[in-house]
């Protein structure tokens, strides 16, 4: 009821209690009741005598009926699990998924209290501020796919941003958001799988939004930017997420209908890496050399300096220097 | 202080409550409230005044103290959780996991509410007569070398059968335990994983060891057998764990120090998959032709009717008709 009210608002200029009364046939009090508490969730909400409610300000925050509001997919993002504050949207997720999630749910928070990387490493999730979502998927994909769906991943972030911004993101392989020199998002892949069959995927997107970087500890504040920072003023979120969520289809279907070939020139026109000399670790192992190409399959193709090339499926790269080719 | 209990009963032939009390340290009173603690779990211990206590036999269940009493093994199985219910062992295993139990954990269950198969099906798991186990690992594998693990698991779990029974245990590929052509175990491999990285992995063991498989609904009840009906007399389900948990950690740690090279032969001396005419679903795929090999990594090569070779990750086996060759 809340959710209908607030559209009917966001729609309408003015609207009599009486009015949105009846249209939703519950008394004026009812509406008033609602009215109030969508006050105390933060939005806006003008109401006089005799002209009635009008809709004034969104509350910034990422209330799945803001982010629903408009929002125009028909898996990702139909199910939206809003959280003020969770350990991890990954960890929101997983316990979801375990209990028989859908295809699609998206979980949103405001704040993680243990935001996570890559290989348990932490991300810094202020509140209020980024954008920390997780997106479960269950694809009928064989496990040796899965390593794509980071890729696809970024292509979507990518335009997302490219939509509310001016700016130009880069990506660093694999799914690192790249602007300015600086990381501006990552992306975090989970799966349970049985060998031969995914149970489902954890897609972890963290992005920068708004965020201060410069309250970030070091190292992380050398290294990280914001969308805000870089194009000198703050995003609306809520617009972020409804592209993101949006792309996110987009992009994700095009992969499963036409598989990873369908979107790897985007994704290359995209990146920062290849071409460029890099050092990768990936598992136990290290690697320097040339970063030739991403293949059919996604995987990098390193030219060690003994001639030979390596594929590698993901790991962490550090560019040295761009080469002259 | 019930563990040392019954180990000290265990170990002698007849030992008096005031002996008992002065090794541990306890007092008589405390030792006879210990020794029908036990006997409520189903061990009979004799008592008779002068003589002391006389351990005259076990419980039959799994409890972990029987487990555990002459257990030798470095990491599989220093911790075991008993439950004599769950919905499966894989699923309190998962909540163990996530929690952060460590690598060699194994959880053992009576009876399973919704014992699991691979794909999603079911397991039939009637009380006290079968063994349902999983044990929790943490190997510093890539995800990629994951589907050796339940080849690995077929191995051990052979090795344990041949210990306990005189059976001639057999493998179909990827790691159905078959005896008399019928099926007397199975294993799924679950995991949860980043796309480099193994988070962790749960892998089911669940044997018929003295299950009635004529109370099997139809089809199990045609396909299913155990290692009772097999070799005409119940086992020690006990005896068996023991040897299921030491033999995984033999065969599983040459694995990891040597790779799956070094178990390969003995799978294949195990196998009734190679040579066979056999029908592959795997995945969305259907395949038909003759089973060549396995290769270096645990894939079945399959010659199709053209000619062409294809390797397969893991799926469902049905063995059409044993080649002439």
């Amino acid at each position: 009821m809340r959710d209908l009210i607030l559209k009917a608002l966001q729609q309408e200029e003015r609207v009599s209690g009486e009015q949105l009364g009846k249209s939703l046939n519950i008394s004026r009090t009812a509406v008033w009741k609602h009215v109030n508490e969508l006050r105390k969730l933060g939005y806006t909400i003008d109401s006089s005598p005799r002209l009635g409610y009008s809709f004034i300000s969104s509350t910034g925050l990422l209330l799945p009926e803001e982010i629903s509001h408009g929002l125009d997919t028909r898996i990702i993002g139909k199910n939206i699990v809003y959280r003020e504050e969770a350990t991890s949207t990954q960890d929101v997720a997983e316990e979801m998924a375990r209990n028989g999630a859908e295809d699609g749910t998206v979980v949103i928070c405001e704040r993680q209290t243990k935001g996570r990387g890559r290989k348990g490493r932490s991300w810094e999730s202020p509140p209020l501020h980024g954008v920390y979502i997780s997106i479960i998927l269950r694809p009928s994909l064989r496990p040796t796919r899965v390593p794509q769906v980071p890729l696809v991943a970024g292509v979507a972030t990518s335009r997302a941003i490219k939509r509310v911004t001016p700016l130009q993101p880069r990506i660093k392989w694999p799914n690192d958001i790249i602007i300015g020199g600086k990381k501006a998002g990552g992306i975090l892949t989970e799966m349970s799988s049985e060998v031969d069959r995914v149970n489902y995927i954890l897609l972890g997107i963290g992005v920068n939004v708004n965020t201060r970087t410069s309250l970030f500890p070091e190292p992380t504040r050398s290294i990280a930017t914001s969308l805000a920072e870089q194009c000198g003023e703050n995003v609306s979120r809520v617009k972020f997420v409804q592209c993101l969520l949006a792309d996110m289809e987009a992009v994700y279907s095009q992969f499963l209908s036409s598989g990873f070939d369908a979107i790897r020139e985007e994704w290359k026109a995209l990146n920062n890496t290849i071409g460029s000399r890099v050092k990768v670790s990936s598992g136990d192992e290290e690697l320097e050399g040339e970063a030739l190409d991403i293949d059919r399959e996604g995987f990098l193709l390193v030219r060690k300096e003994n001639g030979d090339v390596s594929r590698v499926v993901s790991g962490d790269v550090m560019l040295t220097h761009r080469l002259s080719s």
